[in-house]
This record gives C-alpha cells, structure tokens and sequence, in this order.
C-alpha cells in the first residue's frame, strides 16, 4: 500500500531556507473537491483557501494563540509517532521543526482563517496541516501542493481528528492565556491593592450600605475587601484550569481513538505537557472531552465572575472618586487625560469606565459560550470556534485592563483626606455604637432628631440625655472600626 | 441604663402554647416610623407590615428556605449570646426554642415578604426578629407588641445586622439546598446513565459530528460521555460549595463587628455548623463577603455549567429518539401520555423538553445573579434578594427536573436495535479506518464512489480495487469502537 | 361513523350547578394512555393528571392568565363550530358558558399544571379541554370522565391543534397583561414623572457627567430625561404589540390547517377579537406562527428595554438621595421603613432598589427567552412554556414595581434646595461658558487653578484676567440652562 | 478676546496637499494635561496619544464606521457654524474639506483608538478635532500641534461637545451599517428563500413537531415560514429604525446646548440628513438622547431577534441536510469544502454553523449592550464604546454571514425527493385526518397499532375496520397539505 511503502524511503537534506515564499501569483492546490488556485506567496493549500472564500465573515479571526497550541499538538504528536516508527524519524524531525516555528509565531500571517467556520475547527486544523506540509515540502526542496512525501492528512495530522485536536488546541490555548497574562495581571493587580490596603490601613471613613451613611470602616479596611475579592477570584481560576489541563487527545474522530494507536492520546499530552510547561493530562473520557466543552464554560464562568468583582472594584473608585465639588470625592484618582472637549478641566473616572465597559463584555462573552456549550450534538460540540474566541477574548481584555487600571488608576490614588474627616464628624450613625447601651428605640430617636434639627450626632445625643461621658466613650471612629470592642467596652460598665 | 437592667430580671414560666393567635382583627406595632396596625392573627411587627404594603410586587415570595436557615442564625447567636452572659440564660433558650419552629417551617405562614424588597433583606431579618419577639413573647404570657422583655432588634438581633446575617443566610440556605436536593438528584441521574452506559457498553451505533454520520462507538460509549459530563459537574459544584461556607456573620453593619463581641462571628460561625452538620466557618474577610455575592455568582455559575451539560444530554435524547418512522429513532423513549390533542397516537419527547426549558431558565436566571453580583457599592450589595431567589430557584427545578428526566425518560429508556443496526449496515464512515492503510486521498474517493453510486462502503471499495480480505479485517464496525486496535494491527501487515 | 352520528342527538337540559364536585377519594379517567385516577373533587382528566404526576418540577405553574386565554379560544372556537353545523348548537352554547366559566377565573383551581412540562404546551391545552368537557357534562347530568356528548378533543378542541392554539392564547394572554398592567402603570409613572419635571422645571442644579462634576441644568430638565425614555419605551411597546395581535389560530397540527375548515382562523381570530376587544386576527403564515416565538420575542425586548431605562431611573433616585450627611442627598427620598436592624434612624432608597433588582430579573427572563426563541425545529417550537411564563412574569412584575415606585419614591421626593445651591456656587464647570469667548486653553487653566487653589470659579477668574463684568454677564448659572442663550449672548458683544 | 479675533483675520491660500506627513521621529504636541510627543508621521494630537498609551487594551480599536460618521457630524457643524458667521467661511470650508477626507476613509489610519477608553467617547471625539486640525494646518502650511488658527476644541469642535457627538456618530454608523449592509443581505436572503419556497411548493413532505413524525406539509409551506420570519424581522429592524434617527446633537454637555447657538441641533441635524441622505433630526429630548442609549438597546434587540429566527432557520437546514445514511436527509446541502481531517468523504453544514455561531455571538453582544445601556448615570450613559462596538460588531457579521449562508447553502440546495416520498409512504401521522371521521380514540388506537404492529397506516387502519374508500379519501397526503379541504370533505359525507 502506497501509504506505508513511502514510510520507508531514505532521508531527504533538510536546506537551510528562512520562511518566506518567492512566488507571485497562484499555486494550484487540491484536495477531495478539486484543485483550486492560491496565492503562491502563503503555505497553505486547498482547504484554507476554501475556507476564506466561504467564509469571508467579519473581521474575526481565529485567533493566532490557537495556531500556535497547535504547533504543540503537531510537534507533539510527531515525535510521538516517530518514536513508535509509525513515521520515519526524517518526517517527524522534520514536521516538529516546522511545529516549532508555528509555535513561535514566525508562520501566523499563514493562518488567516475566521472564526466563523465549520464548528468543529476543521479547517483551522487543516490550515496547520496544509502549511506544515508545505513549509516542510520547501524544506526539502519538494513542490508545494505535492502532498508528498509530508502529506497534511497521512502525516502532520497522523493519528489526530481536527474533532480531539481542536479542542485539545483550545485548552493549551486558554491555559497559556490564563496562566501567562490573566492571573499574572490580577495578581499584580492583588498585590497593588493590599499595597493601598496597608497604607490607609488607619484612615477612618463613614461606611455606606445603600448608598447611605452607615457606621465608620477604616479606608484599609474597605480596601481589604477589594483584596479579598480578588483572591478568592485568583483561587478560584487557578482551580478551574484543571479541567482545562485534559486534553481530548487520543480521540480521534468520535472519541474511541480510531486510527490512533493504543496509548496515542496519553504519550501526546505528556508530550505536551513537557513542551509547555503545564501539567496537561489525556482526558480520562473522550467522548466528553470531544462532544461537550464543559471545562472551557466553566472557565468563561469563572472569568466572569472575576469580572463581576472587578466591575464592583471599578465602580466604587468611580464614585469614591467622583466630584471634585458636587460627588462623594474621597478618593483623589490620577488626571491622566483631559476629560472633555468642551469642559475644560474636567477630569474622569477613565479607567475605571474602561474597566467597567470590559468587565460588561466579558460577561456578554460569556453568555454566548454558555449558548454555545450547551449545544453541542451527539458526539461533536460545532460550536467550538465561538467559544475559544469569546474565551480568549475575555482573557485578552480582562488582563490588559486590569495593568491598566492598576497603572492608571490605583497606584496613583490619594485620598483627599479634609472630605474624610469631614464626613466622619458630619456622620449620624455612630448613633449605632450608642445602641447596645440605650437600646435600638432610644438611639433611634437621637439619629432621627438629629437630622430633624441639623445637628451633629454629639449634640442630638447630649440633648436627648446621653451623657457626655459615655458618648466620648462610646463614639469614638477609630475604635468603633476595630471589631469587637465597641460591645466588650460597654458590657464592662453600666 | 434601660437595656442592661433588662438583662437581669427572672426568667419568666415559660407556657406550652402552640403555634397560633386567637385574635381577630389588628393589633397595634411600632417601629421608628410609627405605630402600624398589623392582622391579629399574625405574630410579625410593625416593620413586616411596612414592607408587605410598601412591597406587593408580584407573586415571588422571599423563599422559606431564607426564613429557615434565619432560624440556624438567630438560634446560634442566641446560644452565644447566652453562653457569654450578655443575654439571661432563660431569653437566650426562649429565642433558641421558637427559632427552632423557624427552622422546621412551624412559622412559615408568619413569613410572607416578597423578594423584591430592600437589597440588603432587612425586611426579610426584621421579620425574624419580630417573629420571634412576639412568639416568645407570647409564650411567657408576654403582650405582644411590646417588645418587653424580648426585643426583635436588642435581643434576637443581639450582635447582628441585617448587612452580615441575611448574607449568612442566604449561603446556609444555598447549601442546604445544593446538598440536600441538587447533589443527591445530580448523583441518581450520573447512576442512572453509569447504569444504561454499562447496559449498552457492546452495541455498536454510528457516531454523528456536525450531525452528519460519522464512525462508529458503542452506545455505551456515548452514554459514558454524559456520565462524565455529570461528574465533573458534581466535583464542581462540590468545589464551589466552598466559598459558601464562609459566612458573614459577625461583621455586623459595614463588616467591622461593630456591636459584636470579639470572636463572635466565629463562634456563631461555629455554632451553625454544629447545628446543620455542614463545615460552616467565618468568613475571613468580612468587608467582601458583605459587599460583594461573589461566593454565590460562583455557585450560580457551576450550576449554569451543570444546566449546560444537561442540556446537551437531553437535547440528544429527543433526537435520538425521535421518528418513530422519519427520525433518528435509535432510542424508543418511554411513553409517558398522549402527545397531541390532534394527531392520535403521538408520543413526544416530553421529559427532554421539561429539562430543555429548564435549562434555558437557570442559563437567565443565572444572567441575572450575575448582573446582580456586580452591582454592590461600598460595603453592601444591595441585590441580595434577587441573587437568593435566582439561585434556590434554580436549584430547585434543576433537583426535581433531574429525578422526573431520570425516572421518566432515561431508565425506561430502550434501543431500537434494528434501527442501529441497519445504520451500522449503510454508513460510509467507516471508511476512515482504511484511511491509514490507502491514504486519505484514496479513502475518500471510495468514499465519494459510495454515494455517487447509491453503493456500501464495501462495494465501493471493492470496486475500487480494495480486496476483500484487507476491507473485513480493516471495516470491522465493532472492533473499530475499540480505541487503538485498527491502527495497531495495521501497522503489523502491510 | 359515531362521531358524526351524536351530533345529531338532541339537546339536553342545562342544569343550574355552581362549579364544584361534592365527591371525595378518586374518579377513573382514561386517555389513549389507559385509566388512571383522578382527584374526584376535581373536573380534570386523565391527561392533566399524568402530567401532574410527570412534571412535578419545582413551583412555578403555568399562569393563570394562560387559561383565561384559552378560555377565549375555546369560546370563539365553539361559537364559530356551532354557526357552521360542525357542532349541535347546544353544545356549542354549553362550551361557550364553561368558557366563560374559565375566562372568569372561577375555574382556575382545576388548572393545576406546571411550567415544565410539555414544550408545545398540549397538556395544558388538555387541561382546558378535560376541564371544558366534564364540566360541561355535570351541567347536563352526565358522567365526567364519560366525554359523551361533550368530548374533550373531538368538541372542545375541534378544528384545534395545541400547535396553533397554545401560542395563540400566549399572545392573548400577553396582549392582555400589557394592556390591562404594563401599559397603564407606565403611563402612570411617565405622567408623575411629567409632573415632577414641571414642578422643578426651573430649579437649578449641577448637572454631571462620568459621576463628575458638569454644567448646571435645571431639575425639571434632568427628569424631563426620564420622563423621554418613559415616553419611548410606551410607544415602542405599543408598536411591538402589532406581532401579537396575529393569532396562529388555525394552522392546527403544523401550520397547513388540517381539521381546521376554510376560513376557520380567520372566524375564530374574528370572534376572539370581538371577545376581548382587541384587535387580534389571523396571523398570515401560520408555519412561521407555529414554528417560531418571534413575536414574543420582540415583545420580550421591548419589555427588556423598559427595564434598562427604568434602571437609569432608579439608579439616579438613589444615587441623588444618597446620604444624608456624606452623599449627594440633592434630593431627600420618602423614609417609608426602617432601614437597618442595627442601625438606629438609617433610611434607605428601598422603592429603587426593588426597581432594580426587578429590572435586572427582567433582563435574566429576557435572556432565557431569546435563546428559547431560537429552539424551534421544524414546524413547532417546543419551548413556549419557558417564554409566556417569563413574558408574564417580566411584564407583572415590572408593572407592580412601577407603581410602588411612583407611589413611595417619585410623588413623596422633594428637592434638598440648600444642597443644590451650595453645589451650584461650589462648581468649577460653568467655566465652559467662558470657553467660546476666552477660549478652550485660557478656560481650562482657570478651572485647574479653582481646584489647585481651592478657589471658587469666580476667584480664579478674576484672579486670572477675566473682568468682573464679563463673568458675570457668562456664568450665570440659570441663563446657563436655557439652550442657546450662552453663545449668542457672547457673539453679540466681544 | 483671542478666540473672536482670529474669526476675523483673512482666509489663507489651501494647498493642495495628498494626506500623509513626510516626517519621522516625533513631534511635540500638548493639551491642557502639558506636552507629549507623538509620531511624527500621523496627524493626530495629544489627547489621542494620551489614550493610546493609557488604553492600550487588547485588539478592540473603536470601529472605522465611528469615525466615518463623526466626519459627516464635523462637516456639517462647520457648514451650519460658518452660514452663521461664527466660523469664518474659509475656516469653514476648510473643515468641510477635511471632513470629506474623513468620510471617505482615506484617513482611516489616523483613527487607531481603542474600545476600551473614556465611556463618554471623548478620545474619539478628540481624535476626529485633533486630526482634522493638523490636516487643515497641513492644507494652509500651517504648523502642525500649533492648533491655530484652527483649533480641535474651539473650531472643528464648536457648538459642540463629545456628549451630544459621540452618540450622534454612533447612530449615525448604526444607521448607515443596517442600511447599507444588514437590510440589502437580509432582504437577498429573504428572496432567496422565496424562490425555494416558490420551486418546492408542491413538494410534499411529513411535518415534524416535537421532532416528532406529524402530519404533512408542502416544502414550500415549510420554507414560507422562513420567509415570513425574515419578511418579519425586515420590518421590525426597519421600525426601530425611527429611534436612531433622532440625533443628540445640539445637546452639547449634559443636554442643555450651553455653547451652541439656538437651534444648532436642527441645523446640523439636517445637514447630516441631506449628506446621508437618511432622515435624521434632531432628538426632541437631548436629556434622554445623552443620558441613555435606549434606541441603540432597542436596536440591539430587533438584531438579537433577527438572529433568533436565523438561528432556528440554520439549525433546521443541518438537520433537515444531515445524514447522509443516518441522518434526515431530506436535503442535500452543497459540497463546500472536504468536511473532516481523518474522515475522508465526509461534507458538514458548515454554513449552518457558522450562521448559528454568529447568531449566539450576536445574542451575547446584545446581552453586553443591554447591561451598558442600564448603566448611564444622570447626564451621561459613559458606557457608549462598548454599545456601538457590539452592535457595529452584530450587523457587520450578521449581514456577511447572511450573504454566506445565502449563497453557499440556500441557493445551491436540493431535495432528496426519494427520502421525502419514502418518509410520506412511512409516516403515520396522517392518521390525524381520519380523527373528525372516527372520532381521536378510534383514530389513536390505529396509529398505536400501526406502530406495533409495524404496519403502515393504511394496513392498520384497513385492519381496524376502515373501509379502503373511505381511507383513500380523506388520506391523501397531498390534499392534507391544503388548508381546509380535510374536514369539508368529511363534513358532507357520514
């Protein structure tokens, strides 16, 4: 049979050639439907080429992040292949070299395929085969088109199915993101914020529940939520990578892992696995790996939820910050920018509003994958090329914006520490402290009396017979926004 | 002072009244604003009345399981209260007791608040209170209204705000919810398809991606892949529940403690967790987990990702079941009643369905938490009542829908055999496992000669010079569902 | 043939019987299924109880309001069947007075079916068409569960198909909650809002833009915002109300009207008209009618969008009210309640903050019915119990919460006039006006040197070259608020 | 005063310059913020450098179409400012000349700006003002970053502000994209599927609902239904229309036209109009049209449904097409493209998918729109980029995916008429026609026995007692797909 005699032939020299094709006009390419003409200056071949004129939609594009996961899969399944003999060593050196310049990003102006295609990234998978030939029939002085003797279905994508590999390419793509900018951002992010946390640690402000006045926190204090929310985010997106480190490798087409060998899927992803980095595994079931894209859904979820926090985050700096006259103005946020075309001085909330306006996308992003996670048939999920863009569109935006934010906006945070303290004696709600001592109906009296006869709460108190001993006792910001003494110092004393 | 004095009277004869008011007519409350008159018939005070009135929109009702876990909360603090002197023995096990008939739903009908209400809950808090002040009260043949000598706001709401306790509430009664009907339902359902997986582990069918035919696996195959999908969403909601037991209590107003004794939180903390034998601990940041949701936006999230894959399964049910006579009709679903009130003898998916538009409903439910939980500012998210009722909601038609799917649908569940078999006799696909051994170039056109011609795969390749010693060892559609055997034993012979 | 034959029977005596079956334990029903028991005091039937028994799923229930449409189909169905001869006359009169048992309400106890349940809703269609028939049997002394004379699908539902009839009373259903609710407490709350622009048309304040301080507007402007989108939102809904006047009755089983006569929808869809006074008619492509929920789809939108607008609404209310002492508090919100269990004398925005949570619950219903919308196959949609029940559900909730909100927010608000004042002379943005005389630059560094220096507008002015009188003539703050006055006053005279 | 003098000094000779700066290195520019280099080979100013450095966010750059948009809105502000004398008219024309340019793309590269920037679009705005200065300094000899005697705010920006502009522009481009792109490729799609429903109206074929065998249509019929889902959303996109074409213009900074002269915004209004020949006024609230984005939101919305009912449309053709062995297969779907990397052979609705995938993106950029538009903040919805982005990002996809769908499924597919016969002679549900003869039980007991048994319907019912004259009347498939003429013929007849 033609296909196993050719393993056999000797060793072509591999010629020292940069990428790059001196070709103009087209080259005649085929496959089962026909030939077809392509650019006879780019790699690729009959498929891709197809793929753009069918699918010339937008301006989305897959995006480059999954060619390159794909140099990995290639170059991993390669060497997995050559080393079983199933290729000749020559073609697996040779196909992984030509993986690692995919993965380097020296190939990405050949992947010029949108996201929206076939749904189960068949022609991106091809896209990849159709260019690794090529490259690699150049490499040894072949003709491009030729197939031979670096076929794109027979060899680069031996023992595959666009079905395991594509969405294999989706979890080392997303990883890669997640692990390289997302997390590193929202902990640079973290760190920035417990910096603000330790700084004001001792600052009191007026609490607001409701938007309305409420009993004093330190400003270290409200920080410190901030902190808490994005650790726990940081936790809690670490945790859902592993569902992403399974990889639906070894499938194939439907899951058994028809045409590839016994033990394919498990010796690719440890391939992986030491390419990247990353503790890649083979999914332990491919029939759920390859028809669902659950682990992909709960990473969207996950991303959203971060940017649920960070839209709370963003939010309250715009108020805190807002004024400098007529808003809340106890935050002095840095004037990056000229604020308006006709008021002139004015300064915004801007990075804040950017933050706020990603933190919206990612959560309309991740509505679509979770429309699209759910329909997934039999044993294919076509919806995938919809769901990694979203995905790692999210990550893209999330983690800029959050340097951003930080550089822009937090690191360059004061205080306007004179509205702080003004509020902090303008307050009524200390009246709370006074509560467990005269109880909730009397020192709700004193709140409502001053505020009827525009007092302080000092003198609604000594009017309404507080005396003055207990109130200084009892009313004092600074303890009051330590837990647990405000009670303990009573309890000891009337 | 008035409140401490209180403190330290005799314990009243506590009388064995059941639950219930012989009273007609009103009966005259108080809170700040006023006097109110509320139903005599009914134990809630003047703030419960206030909210009914001002908050009669629509028919959603705050859920029980809210009031209930209240019961866990108001029993705790009282326990604490009491063991650490600052409420008398006797009121701290007056309040325990009746919040022990909060809890078993004795006093559901004294709880009729609707969600949409204040965004921090405290109607739904002060209801509890006055609940449980005038219940009490009138065990000890107290007047109720009176709030003497138990009052809703010093004693039952000893140490507490409605900020930290309706939070902590709404994480116990999620729990509750998850772990006593979601998880279990979830469990029956992953048992159930582990049981057809099993049952059908050697029947052959043919595989679909992009709907369209392709190799072959087993049904017991496939089936696997659901029951995968189920068990990763069991490990995460699993994993998730954790955020949730991290409860609120103890900071108070702003997350402070302000009012709290020191060590408060967590021994109330601890206290609930003796109390519903679930690993409830403190929060360790209480400024986050009262202005933000985000324990529960996670939550909501993994069972919007279980929704997703309960989707996918049944939406393969209809379709595999449906026909009888121009459908797919691999699967004879159970009938259950009459399909039609036009065309006699129509049976229809209806199990599928239920389950479809659930899942439709917890993905907006899930849409909505999510806006909800970015839409806290400073030290409250005032949409709490909104996230609560989302999630139970969810919680609950996904529980039940999963145990009617499970009984109804999947264990009556039986395969057309014949249907499976004739499709197994006429797909084409199979000729990826001549793949490898002709090339794929050479396989598809047999392919293609297959359905130009009206031909099987195995007349097409006959005729195309495949010899028919090669095709049956090569096409066998039963060892092809046996991951790889078809490439390995190629590899041995030509 | 049988059924032909008791069409000529003649016409019993119609008996004077209040709604309700004086019997106790359980009555045999049967459907094509076989026999079941059914609850003896109830007029249901065989397929209203399986479907009890196999959609038990959670608690939401199949609105009333759906069966009191159908009340009016079933009516105009057996006036238009009696007119032609299809059915006897009497029993067509005996259909029509059950119906408007049904359309009264005074049934709504036999209508005890859930959402989650069949997706073309046939069971529910059942329910009406069992309920019909033995009620209709005891009024002529017959046996229930008989359906002899009065059958529930050969009478009752004659010329019908759930197909068609279900969708049609979901858009009568729809056209009557929006009408009879939505519609008017909209225009109420616009007309309040009308009311309050007018009050405070020429009071002045600072307006703001990102949340910082802007040029100054009158209140009355600020709330003539409002009261636009208000406007808008009504006469979009109006509009989209035209898709749900097209009724798919007569398209029966799947769109072709088959068992329907000629002209059957386009009668019945008269008659319904007449009956409700709407101006429903034949919808003319029943295929689309039946196979899609693309008009309550639209609806669905345009409700979604009333909730974004209202949000603003309500965001602003609290966000002016915001304080007392440490927010923007230009304007002081109605204390209705007690805001806080533990906060003495702490009044909260709660009328806005229910607004808002019901908005975002809107947008989450929404949600859930686009992607529903987008699940038809073929010739029916199989969701259409997920979208009335979140139709109705969006439109009943939205209507009770702007009316609450217009009775305890927006007729009780009053302006805070001394804060409005001290924020017009404190602002720094009525620099702008200087902008067209003195130009953009010179403009801009007055105001940076107001804030550098704590100065009032005025005072960097002047200290910056701008004469005493020229200021005053252009930062006149009420002047400032009228369109056009500001230039044409400058290009007059510098 | 500066500003007014230099309107009066004497028109300079315009050059005549093609666009482009033969400069390298940078050149300094300043705005109120100070100094800052930019490339010294693109025209834009400070305050676009500031935002490219500071919102230097992933890929997102604000869509061309903004810009296009802000061209005609300068033009016309500078033809309406120079008719009035408040622009000379050589500084007028001058803009105009600009303004072209802008309009016409060929200074497209000028515009690099990101999504993610201020929320009120000033950036942008700044960039068209900075641009169009430098430029026309460029054309007069001028020096470029002088800003005299043209400057971005008080010349190019005049009467103007980005509060009223941006979101002009942003209808403007809204406008423009649907009318130019999404109406022409709905409306051919919409054609295209008349013509199929026009070929195949006497096709007949057996109705599916609940994926269940029903009773027959016509394909025509079935493809009606499209039609009038297309012909629907034609005209509801149409009528939403009306909202975008009230402009905000003239409403300057928060809504009250401080700074531009009475009746500005009609004037510029209606010069846009005349130069897009679109019917654009001015928006009768400016407090609405600034402070919300409601007639986006609502367009967003009639796009969203658009791409429900295409979604339903797709989903149908995959199904309707699948197989081909195993699948319905009532359609043949055009060869694209090889469907599979390892299956040879194999041909998937690819277009299907990818309209289906645009679909869920759109619903999720809608679901983006619908949170920014609930997010505006008394006189300013700051949440503008990311509503134009997704909504530029829906139509632009959704209108070249029509396209696709249209050519390369609708038009080239074809019926299977030996699956469709085979089906019809199979199918039982034509058993629905006998039901108004023998009444539904007698006709359900045929269909079940049909299925039993496994007989056709005719057997069975021939069995059943049916005579063979009667059957072959009222079953004759054809006719049935005649509304009407079932039941007339029974009603005559026994």
């Amino acid at each position: 049979m033609a296909v196993q005699h050719r393993e056999r032939e000797a060793a072509p020299r591999i010629l020292d050639l940069p990428i790059g094709l001196e070709a103009s006009g087209t080259r005649t390419e085929s496959d089962s439907i026909g030939e077809i003409q392509v650019p006879a200056d780019h790699y690729w071949g009959a498929q891709t080429q197809r793929s753009l004129i069918h699918f010339d939609i937008g301006d989305d594009r897959m995006p480059k992040a999954v060619y390159h996961a794909y140099g990995f899969i290639k170059k991993a399944a390669a060497i997995v292949n050559g080393r079983a003999g199933r290729l000749p060593r020559w073609k697996a050196d040779l196909i992984s070299r030509v993986a690692d310049e995919v993965i380097g990003g020296d190939l990405n102006s050949e992947f010029p395929l949108y996201v929206w295609q076939t749904g189960s990234g068949t022609q991106s998978n091809m896209n990849v085969n159709e260019v690794i030939s090529n490259r690699a029939l150049q490499l040894i002085g072949g003709r491009l088109g030729s197939k031979d003797p670096v076929h794109p279905n027979d060899h680069v994508n031996m023992g595959q199915s666009s079905n395991d590999t594509f969405v294999t390419a989706m979890h080392i793509a997303a990883v890669q993101a997640i692990d390289s900018r997302l997390l590193p951002s929202l902990k640079r992010l973290r760190d920035a914020t417990a910096d603000k946390s330790r700084e004001w640690e001792h600052v009191v402000k007026i609490g607001r529940t409701h938007l309305e006045d409420a009993t004093p926190l330190t400003v270290g204090q409200e920080w410190s939520g901030y902190l808490a929310q994005l650790q726990d985010a940081t936790d809690h997106l670490e945790h859902t990578l592993t569902g992403l480190y399974r990889l639906a490798i070894g499938g194939t087409a439907v899951g058994t892992g028809l045409n590839a060998p016994p033990g394919f899927g498990d010796e690719v992803a440890g391939e992986i696995a030491d390419l990247t980095g990353q503790p890649f595994v083979s999914a332990p079931n491919k029939f759920a790996a390859q028809a669902s894209c659950d682990a992909l859904v709960r990473v969207s979820a996950a991303v959203r939820t971060l940017a649920v926090s960070l839209f709370k985050f963003a939010n309250d700096m715009r108020w805190l910050g807002s004024g400098p006259r007529t808003g809340l103005h106890e935050l002095i946020l840095p004037s990056n920018e000229p604020g308006s075309s006709i008021m002139p001085g004015k300064v915004n909330p801007t990075q804040a509003e950017a933050m706020l306006m990603v933190a919206i996308q990612v959560v309309g992003n991740d509505s679509a994958v979770s429309m699209a996670g759910a329909e997934g048939n039999f044993e294919l999920n076509a919806f995938r090329p919809v769901i990694i863009n979203n995905v790692l569109h999210s990550v893209r935006i999330l983690s800029d914006v959050m340097d951003h934010f930080r550089i822009y906006l937090i690191e360059g945070a004061r205080l306007d520490t004179t509205r702080l303290k003004d509020d902090v004696d303008r307050s009524i709600m200390m009246v709370t402290a006074l509560s467990p001592v005269i109880g909730y109906d009397k020192a709700s009296r004193i709140a409502h009396r001053a505020l009827d006869e525009d007092l302080t709460l000092k003198e609604a108190a000594l009017k309404s017979g507080v005396s003055q001993a207990l109130y200084d006792k009892v009313v004092d910001p600074e303890r009051l926004t330590q837990p647990g003494v405000a009670v303990s110092g009573d309890g000891a004393e009337h």
